[in-house]
C-alpha cells in the first residue's frame, strides 16, 4: 500500500513527506522534484516570501546508491524563513483561515492552528506528488496540470500533443496553456493587488497513458474519484473538484454526455487496447476506475484568504470590532496552485497504479503491466 | 471510530451495510431510516423498477430493546428484485457505466460489475447515512437535501426556515425548495424520456447545528472536507462536488469572498458562541474544520447512463460495432440523488462529531458536548 | 486490499462476516466452509448450546453462478438460538468476561457486552477464514490447526505429511496431532467438569507451500508478524501468541535458534528455491516476511470464563458480594479454538498474500504468481 | 486518530517517527525522551556502535514555545554513523534476519533490506512512545518495563512499587527488578560473547493507573489486547507475546486463572472505581478493553542473529556454501528490548487512551477524564 502523510509547521524548522510503500528500484531524480518545489514558488503574482523560500527537497531516507529501497521515503524542504519561536500569537482571526475556528476547537492560540493550516505544507505534497509522477513516468504515463481560469477570466489551452501543452503552460507566467493571454490576466492581477484584493481561480489536471482499470468499483472508500476528490478537496483553499464534464454534465442530455465505444483495431495495442471515445466526457473515470483514456480533473481555488485590505474581524480578548489581522501575502496563488493539484493527483493514481501492479520493485510491476496488458487483449 | 462499508449487488439477495463504531444507547427509528429509503426510490422520472422494490431496513445486529449496544450494526435491505443468477452476462457494454473497464480489469463477465456498481448499492449508503442523521439530531443537528438544478434548469430555494424548506422538499415531485416549479420540470423530464434521453441535476445538502471544530486541519486525510469529497464522489454517477460557493468561489475577489467575523453577544449560547458571519460564502467549513455556520455541499450528477436509445458500443467478443445493450432504468434519478448525497454527507459529519466527541455511548456525549460548548466559550 | 469485519451478537438475529476485496473468479466451496463451522462447533467438552446450533454459511452478496465477483462478500451464519430481545440484563458480571469493565466504558447494561464480547462471533471470522483457506488452496498453499496442549497436558504431533496430519486430526476428538492420548485428556475434561471448573489450552496453526516475501519488513504496522499476532490476539480468551520457537527462543543461544541456510539445487524449482533450513525455528517468518519454511503459529487460550462454580462477583446495584452470574457454557473450548486460530491466521497471510500478487482476479493473480517465481529464480 | 509510522536506514543520514494526532497543549521533555533512548543504547552485552552513537531527540514539527499544537509531530534521531553510501551490498544472507527473504521478494539487494530491517528503527519507535508516556503521565499514568529472563536465567522481579522498582531497575545493568542477579546475568553474557555465540530473554511492561475501557470488545480489529500484540510482535527480533498469565493460563484451571470481582468502598473514588481484584492473572485487560487493573505485557525476544561464528549460509550468486556475513553487533540486547518494548506498549496504550478521551488537546481530555470517573461512578 503505497500511501503518506506530512508534517511541518509555515514557520518550523522543516517540511517533511513520509511516503510509505514506495517500490524499490527506482532511481530519484531529486532534480526533477526540485522543478515542482520551484514551479509551486512561481507563477505571476506571488509575495515576499516566495523570494526568501527557494524550496529544495532533501530525501532523508529510503534510498541507497540514487535507487530507492523499498523503505520509507522521507522528503524534506528546509524552511529558510524559519521563525516560528519568534512569533507571537494572532488577537484578531483572518476570515477565509481556520484561525477562529481551529481556536475554539483546540482550546489554545490562533498561532498553533495558522501554522499548520497554511498552505506551506503544500511544498512536500507536491515532493510527494512529483516523486509519484517519477514512477509513473517510468510506465510512460504522462502528467499535466495548468490553470484554465483565473480572477472569473476563461483561459482557453491551445490544443496541441501533452508534450507540447507543457512547453506552452512553461513559457506562460500564469501556468496556462494559452500564454497569449498572460498579459491580460496579468493585469487583473497588478489592478487587483493595488485594490488590496486577492484573486483565486481554476485548474486542470490531466493524466495520459494510463491502462484501463486502476481504482475499483468495488467498495465506495476505494473508488478512485473519490480518493481524488478527497486529496483535491483536502489542498488548502479549495472549494470544488469535477472530473470531466464535471458539472456541466448534470446540465447536458445523457446522449451528450457519456462517451460512445467505438473499436479501431489499429489502436489494439495501444493503452485503450483499441477501444477509443470519440468523447472524453467521463474524464477517463467510469465507476470509479480508470477507462483507458485521459484522466481529467478540475478545482477551484479560493482567492487568498489574506487581504491588504483586511477584512472585518472580532478581538478574541476583548470581542471588539477590528479588521483581521494581516500576515504577509500574496495576491493570487492559482499558478502555484495548478503545481499541487496535478501532483496531489499523480499521487493518488500512483496509490491505486500500485494497488493494482502491486509496490514491491519496479522490475516486477514493469512484467506485471506487460502481463496484463497481455491478458487485457486476450479477453 | 464511525466507518461503515456496503455489500450486495443490484439483482442480488440483499444489500447491506455494516457500520461499526456507532455510539451505544441510541433509540434506532427503522421508519425515519424506511422514509428516506422512500424517498431515495421516489421523485419524478423513475422507471419500473422503483415500482417492484418498496425498500425497507432491517437491523440485523447491534441493537437490543431498540437500542443501539456499541456494536455492530448490519443493516439489509432485502432485493424485492432478486433474480442474478437466473441472469445473462451483457455482450456490449454501457457507455457511462464501468462495463468496459471493469470487465477489462477483472477479466471477466460485465455482469460482475454491473451488478455492484449500479446505483442501487446506495439504498444502504442512504440507510447508514438515515442512522447517522438520528444520531446528529440527538444533539440538535439537522441535515436537509434537496435538489437545487436538474437539465440545466436553476431551481432557486425558497428562503425560510430548515423546517419550513423540509415541508416545502415534502411536497415537490422534483424534491426541490420552490414546488411552483415542479411543473415545468416535469415537463422536461417527461419530453426527454420521450425522446429516449436521461438527464441529471445538481443537489444541495445544508446541515445547521453543528459547533466548532469539526474535523481537522492538521492532516491531509483527516480533513473533513476532503471526506465529504470523497464520500460524494464516490457516489455513483457524480462528477462533481462543490462546498460553499463551490466554482464561484473561484471567479471573484477575496473580499467577495471570504466571510466577515462579527460578534454578537446575544448568540454568545448558541453554536456560533457568538461568531456571527454576514455571509456563509465558505460553507461553514474552514481549514477542514466547521466554523460554527451551516454546512453546505453540493453535487454535480450526470445523466442516468443507460439510454432508451443507446449509445453506440462495440461487441467485446466480435469487435462489432452495435448498440449498447439496454437494461432497464429511468429518464432522471436526480430527486433521488439528493436524498442519497444527503445521507451520505450526514455520515460523514457524524464519523467527525465522534472523532470529536467519543463514540462510547450518547450519555456521554452529551456531556462532552455541553463541556466543550462551555470551555469553548471560556477561551 | 483484501480486509474483513463482523457484526452479530451471541443471541442476535445473525452473524455477519463482511470480506471486501476478495479476488473474482473463484468459485466458492460453501460445504468446505460449512465444515469448518461444525469442527468449530465440536471437540470434546462442549454443552448445551453447540448442540442447538448447526452453523451453515450463507453467502448472501459477492457471487455469482458460484463465483466470486470481486465485489465484497457478506457472509451469514444465522443464530437458531436467536433470543435476544426475550434476555434480562445480568447484575453480577462473570469475572474472566468484559462483562464489568464494558458496563462501566459504555455506562449501560452488561447485557449490550456480553452479547459481542462472546466468543460465538468467531463463527463468522471462521467463515471469513475458510473462505480465505479457499483462496490459498488454489495457489497449492495448505493450511492446518491442532490442539497441542491442553490443561497443561502436553499432546506432541505424530510426525506425518500434512494431509496426513489432517487424517489424525480429523479422527481425534480433541483435534490434536496424537488420537492416542484421547482417552487421556478426555477423562481431564470429564473431571474437570464434574468440579464446575473449565479449562484451556494451547492450539497451532501451520501453513505450508507459501512463497518467499508475503509480508514486509519496511513499515511496523505492515509486517506479517504483527498482523498475525494482532489477529491471534483479538481472538476471545487468547493470551499469548507465538510464532515459530516462540518463548523458547528467548531461553536459547542464537547458535540454536537461527535455522541456517542451505542450498539444495534439487529443491530449485519448489517454492523455497533450493533455499532449505535443516531447522525452522523461525516458524516461517523473518523480518515479518515468509522466508520459505512452513509458516507456524501457536496461541495460549485461556479457561472458558464462565464457570458453574461461579468464582466471587459483586452486585453493580448493591455493590454487594455475590458470585458470579451463570449463563450456560462449554467445560473446555480449545479443540474449536484450533479451528479458530487456523481459520484467522489464514485470512491474514490472505490479506498479504493478496498485498503481493494482487486481488482483482484469480487469473492474473496465477500468472504473477508464476512470474514471481520466475523472478525469483532468476536473481 | 493517534498514529505514528518512521523511516531510515541504520545507516542512513537518519531515522524519523511522525507520530500524528497527538493532542496540543503538552509540554514536551525532550530530555525525558532523550533519557529512554540512552537506556535503548545500554544494557550489559552491547558492542561497538552504542558507543559511537548517542542517540538525541530533535523535535522538527509540532510544537511551539515547547508545548505541542496538535499538529504532526516529527521525532529525528540523527545516525552519527552515517555512511549507507559507503557500504557495499552482501553476498550471503545471515540466518535470523530478513536478507534473503527480502532480497529475493525486492528482486534487489541484500543491502536494502538489512538496513530498513535492522533493529536501528526501533530508536525512533522509542522516542515516538516516550513522548506518548508523557502523555499519559499527564493522567498518572505511569508505565514500567523491565527484564524478567534473559538466556534462559529467570529474573524474579522484587516486590516494591512501581517507583521503587524504577529505582532496582535503574541500577541493575540487566534492567531487571532484581539487580542482586546481575553479577550472575553478566557471567552469562561473557561467556557467551566469548563464545561468539548471543542471547534472548523476555521483558516485561507494566501499566498502572489506567481507567476502565480503555479499547473497546466491538470489532476485532480495534480491540486492545490486539494493538498491543501487533505492536509488539512487529518490534524486530520478537517471537512471542502474552498478556497477564499469558501461556500459563492455557495450563490452569478457570478457578484459577479468572480474577474474582471484589468491592472496596475505601478504594471507590480511585481508578478502579472500588472493584479490586485478588489476582491480575487478566493482565488488566478482558474483551479487548482496561479492567481498571495494572496492563501487563511480556514479549519474548529471540538472540540476535549476527553471530560472531556466523551460521552456515549461501553466496546467492555462486550458490556456495558458506558462513554468513557478519556484520558489526551486540552479544545481548535484551535490556535495550525491555525498553523497546515499554515504549511501543504505552504507544498503543495511549491511542486507546486517545479514542476514548479525545485528541484535541490537554485541557479538554482532563475535564473529560473526570467526567467519565464520575459518570462510571454514578453507573
Amino acid at each position: 500500500m503505497l500511501r503518506y502523510w506530512t508534517a511541518g509547521e509555515s514557520h518550523g524548522k522543516t517540511l517533511l513527506a513520509l511516503v510509505d510503500g514506495f517500490p524499490a528500484g527506482l532511481e530519484i531524480d531529486t532534480d526533477g522534484i526540485d522543478v515542482e518545489l520551484r514551479r509551486r514558488q512561481g507563477g505571476y503574482g506571488r509575495g515576499g516570501r516566495q523570494k526568501i523560500e527557494t524550496d529544495r527537497v532533501e530525501v532523508l531516507s529510503g534510498s541507497w546508491q540514487n535507487k530507492t529501497l523499498g523503505s520509507p521515503i522521507a522528503l524534506q524542504v528546509i524552511n529558510q524563513d524559519y521563525k516560528i519561536e519568534r512569533l507571537q500569537d494572532l488577537e484578531r482571526p483572518r476570515p477565509g483561515h481556520g484561525d477562529l475556528t481551529g481556536a475554539i476547537k483546540f482550546l489554545g492560540p490562533i498561532r498553533a492552528i495558522l501554522e499548520r493550516a497554511s498552505a506551506r505544507e503544500t511544498a512536500v505534497r507536491v515532493a510527494a506528488g512529483a516523486l509519484a509522477k517519477q514512477l509513473l513516468e517510468t510506465f510512460d504515463i504522462s502528467v499535466i496540470g495548468y490553470v484554465v481560469e483565473l480572477g472569473g477570466i476563461r483561459i482557453e489551452p491551445q490544443k496541441a500533443t501533452l508534450t507540447e501543452q507543457r512547453k506552452l503552460r512553461d513559457t506562460s507566467e500564469i501556468y496556462s496553456l494559452n500564454p497569449d493571454q498572460d498579459a491580460k490576466i496579468k493585469q487583473l492581477i497588478d489592478d487587483t493587488g493595488e485594490a488590496g484584493d486577492t484573486l483565486g481561480g481554476i485548474v486542470e489536471t490531466r493524466i495520459e497513458g494510463l491502462p484501463f482499470g486502476i481504482g475499483t468499483h468495488a467498495q465506495w472508500d476505494q473508488k478512485l474519484d473519490g480518493k481524488i476528490a478527497q486529496a483535491v478537496m483536502a489542498v488548502q483553499a479549495i472549494k470544488g473538484v469535477e472530473i470531466g464534464l464535471g458539472f456541466e454534465a448534470a446540465r447536458r442530455p445523457g446522449s451528450k454526455v457519456h462517451d460512445p465505444i467505438v473499436y479501431d483495431e489499429t489502436q489494439a495495442k495501444s493503452r485503450n487496447l483499441g477501444y477509443t471515445r470519440p468523447t472524453n466526457n467521463a474524464g477517463g473515470l467510469e465507476a470509479g476506475m480508470t477507462n483507458g483514456q485521459a484522466l481529467v480533473v478540475r478545482a477551484a481555488k479560493k482567492p487568498i484568504s489574506t487581504l491588504r485590505q483586511p477584512l472585518e474581524s472580532v478581538n478574541l480578548e476583548t470581542k471588539k470590532t477590528h479588521t483581521a489581522q494581516y500576515e504577509r501575502s500574496d495576491v493570487c496563488a492559482v499558478s502555484a496552485c495548478s503545481v499541487i493539484i496535478e501532483n496531489v493527483v499523480a499521487f493518488e493514481v500512483a496509490c491505486a497504479f500500485c494497488e493494482k501492479f502491486g509496490n514491491d520493485n519496479i522490475t516486477e510491476m514493469q512484467a506485471r503491466f506487460e502481463l496484463f496488458m497481455k491478458l487485457a487483449r486476450e479477453r
